[in-house]
């Protein structure tokens, strides 16, 4: 097969980078391009970017000139990692002139014609870029990939919701550092401390799943029906969110029959060989002392979750705690198993 | 006004250190007798000591020999800090020889005949040890303490119990590393990290509340009727909890209802002007990312919580953090507030 | 005795903040005006400041509005927080107009005519400053604390020049997170981690002590004469510099003299009963596993050293470690107690 | 090529975990008996064992039975964890039955007739196994690993003998939290904070190079003729050492020229295609703030180490730092790579 050149937007910041590490190699896919903000252009990769990744700056990109926004790209596939606030005018005008856009920024993540994907949980709705075919008349589409703490919690939510029904969800998170980018939280604020606030981060974890759980309907998709409280909390953690849950079901259900829902759970079909898909995507514990970021965030390479501590709640019926890597399954990654699956089904 | 001679029980331990520099030059008690395990027998408390705090060990403190649980004792009264598990019987037999045992253990916490004290929160339940008085045929009672997290809770909780009535209360917290005692938590398990579970802790934050909560009656405390759901994590945090609280209330209220209990609490009468009550038990901050344990423990010298981010949940009505020292408004300068209280209140 | 009113330059930022805090309820100066960059002019101290103490701003101060750095400044005294860099025109126009600038800038550090003094090893330099008022025509005069961990050193060196002479000194320096000022070192830098590059201060290191350890001559200070080698690193510690350091002495001395020369050190008598002057500068620490920076960088309210394991060097003859306040002693604190000792010298 | 059965000694620890990981789906070797103390006897070792390692438990040890330092063995080949002080006489004892035991622990490692080898150093030292067997009567021996800081600074050390000679050598270490194994340091002690003192591990920095860059002689080695001054401190990381080191070399040098021998630096011949040899040995960093602990520790497998800051020291000539993986090269790689070498060597 022949790979698919791809362009990566906002290149030079955390998320980009995570692209870039993850896309080195990648079967299908291969970086052509890089786009940054105008400050960079027309410097190469390398001389741009303070490299944040453990592993060495891929050779062929570090080589390669920065382009800006505005720019005509010759990658029909572009990841986007661009800030919020900035990347919805940007994607929706690529897709216009007939680019496939994957991106990790927050502003379509709720428009109605865009698909809110995780792959294993809701990759069907990567249907609805149709609409957007028909309305761009192009090729071209956008689909978005969710909030990090909102895609860990709706992978652990969903054989719940299949296998039971589900009417509530209490959740509050323990984020890592990596989530704040870089340079991100200041050191003085973290150190034998803890922030018990994330700007925006509520909102997100209370709407989010409801889109990623929810049907593909005409046009659109029908949102969930059940409802959830966030709160969200910063702690000295480089990478992994830890994710405190109750959830209230709507079928009875005995922790053998929870369990056994999480570690069947493999995703839709089409999923489930794909180079970035993990064998499993929820892993259970059974240590009384896990999930922990530390420990169990590569699992799967970084693309599984890894849940715990199932458990009676006196309130809401069960609790747990799901862990996974929030720059990868919640980002990078997650965008990249996004875009293979929409190649397996015809859609690149 | 002469001086009570106590002993401290359990005093090489990190507890039992923090009651000794707590009591150095108080105006009511005075250390005169240190205990701890066979092992330290005979020694004086500076060559068996491990002393963790930052301030220096006193020098009276530090030529007592250290006795043994079964010596007889010249103090009347007792701080204990006891390990839990071996802590009741011995705390039993010396009420029963006379001494007034304030205990920072956690076996006789939930013994009907016990007093669960919180100073501010239900001093009044103090008055339960006439019944042990009786029981033992001597002046001799034991008064407990309660969990640090148990406290910190139900100080927040107290007001919105009497202003507005408690159906249910979800928590999640994140603890210190001093919550675990010395050595306590490995470095290895906890940097980079966190742990999601704190043995036997979760139980006793489902229940100690109730009975802080509860109203004392004939010879007994009644339980407060409301439900609780914890889960109780570890964080790389030296000193201070911190917890994530839904409530749901009787009564309907709005924000500046909630502000206005917390902010007017008081606690009763008697505990107001006591040297280890601090002004204002319950402290607001308005800024959106407060409270937080490095910067808020302090407050009150350690004896307040500080409460925060109060806004609407959409499962249970209200949410809120709470933040508070656990070695001392949680531990020993709970204990010594307990007894400054008792001695108010003529039963010492 | 009136309190002399003081001005506070850069007053928003970390350092400017400790000045304010340090001199809340001073007995010699009162805080009157509260100086900082054009964008913040206008608004009131409260405004303007993320406060990060950990103790409540001072009310009179948070209602003071900031002033810029060319205002006609009321104050006869300033203490200057300027950042390096912008600090040594604005501090040499003061001092033009009759103010006596107490600086913690790096600008003016190695100016032949300005004074770097550590009160206790130095306090005589203060006297330069004639120079300077001969030269400005006017009372005013700039007189520089020093470089945090230059600071810290020279307090240990001391002694040990004036008694034994020194030939060489190496040192390697495990440096707090403060020391960087905020947000300074990004969280994702140092969490798990160590930074060994701090910019600048290798050089600062191995040249301001060489002054602080001076004599003074005529109109110059005549710099010590031995050598030093320095590596900086950054280490994940908020407050507390901790330098390891090996010295050559002109004089054989053994481990008794040299402890004793630490213990009994005591400055210059003008500096022993000024309000921020520790009782002893210097503090042994016996245990072989101190000093550590939690647990000594508190020794006489923030502003003495702590030094430890003195032992046999197989190079140099001797090493230790030592450990100091960063932000207090070596900062803030400093400059005060140079503003005090100025006082009790009338050179105010 | 058959693989040769192995036995892992101290199996249960926190080294003995990393050899077991380390040889999962090793070439030449295979893990077929795990020996703890006692306490463990007879249980199998996934029951025995709290697995610390991030990957999961290897199956086929996971169900081993755990046998007993006496017990005989049928594995020609013993990688030994055992603790310091146990150590020495097992593995002599094992030696003599014939057993080729390559430790970790330090009871022999300054034994005359026992080579203390770095693979790429000093890897013809394994010759002097020769003698132990004419003195055992046996084929069997023991080959030392040496202490982890003293590894990773013998092997920055090493092209600088080999090219300028050495004088002196003056270094500080900050050492990771996984040198002190599992529990280890407690958290209480290093969280914001750091320990400037590892037990008995400033003799061992200050003798063992002087032993791997020694010189094989007749029946011995030859130690180095050099000084080493150390100083070792404990600071909040997982993984990897970094020392701060200052050189005084034979002959002049400049700055290319040192960097031009870390760089070409390859170990001798035997050692460059095994299994667990780094491609480069020696890594250098241009970037003026590394080597970092967690940023560098995993270059060539965590089997490199890195250097980099090489400047000019005003004392001894010039200084640089080097970090490298404590617990895989300076510890069970390291000896897993002695007994590869030793099968190059015709030695097993």
């Amino acid at each position: 097969m022949r790979k698919h050149k791809v362009a990566v937007l906002g290149a030079t910041g955390a998320v980009g980078q995570k692209f870039i590490r993850l896309l080195e190699g990648h079967p299908f896919f291969e970086v052509a391009e890089v786009v940054a903000s105008e400050r960079s252009a027309g410097k190469n990769y390398r001389e741009a970017t303070t490299w944040l990744e453990e592993t060495p700056l891929p050779k062929t990109v570090s080589r390669l000139e920065l382009k800006t926004t505005d720019a005509k790209l010759q990658s029909e596939i572009c990841f986007s990692a661009l800030p919020g606030g900035e990347a919805g005018p940007v994607e929706r005008a690529l897709a216009k002139q007939g680019k496939k856009v994957f991106t990790n920024a927050r502003d379509l993540r709720m428009a109605t014609d865009v698909p809110l994907v995780i792959a294993e949980v809701n990759g069907d709705h990567l249907r609805l870029v149709k609409k957007q075919r028909r309305d761009n008349k192009s090729d071209g589409y956008v689909v978005a990939n969710g909030n990090c703490t909102a895609i860990v919690l709706s992978m652990a939510l969903k054989p719940l919701l299949d296998e039971f029904g589900l009417r509530q969800c209490h959740v509050v998170t323990m984020q890592a550092l990596s989530g704040a980018g870089y340079p991100g939280v200041p050191s003085l604020d973290i150190t034998d401390n803890l922030v018990p606030y994330i700007g925006g981060e509520e909102d997100k974890v209370e709407s989010e799943p409801l889109k990623f759980l929810g049907r593909l309907g005409k046009n659109k998709i029908e949102l969930a029906r059940f409802r959830i409280g966030a709160t969200c909390t910063r702690v000295a953690v480089i990478e992994g969110h830890t994710e405190a849950v109750s959830v209230k079901l709507q079928k009875d259900a005995d922790a053998k029959d929870i369990l056994a829902a999480w570690r069947s759970f493999r995703g839709i079909p089409e999923v489930r060989r794909l180079p970035s898909a993990p064998k499993q995507p929820i892993i259970v514990r059974k240590e009384q002392d896990r999930p922990q970021p530390r420990r169990d965030r590569a699992a799967g390479d970084f693309m599984s979750v890894t849940v715990g501590r199932l458990r009676p709640d006196p309130l809401l019926g069960w609790k747990f705690l799901v862990t996974g890597s929030n720059t990868v399954r919640g980002a990078a990654g997650g965008s990249i198993l996004n875009a293979e699956l929409a190649a397996a089904m015809d859609l690149l």
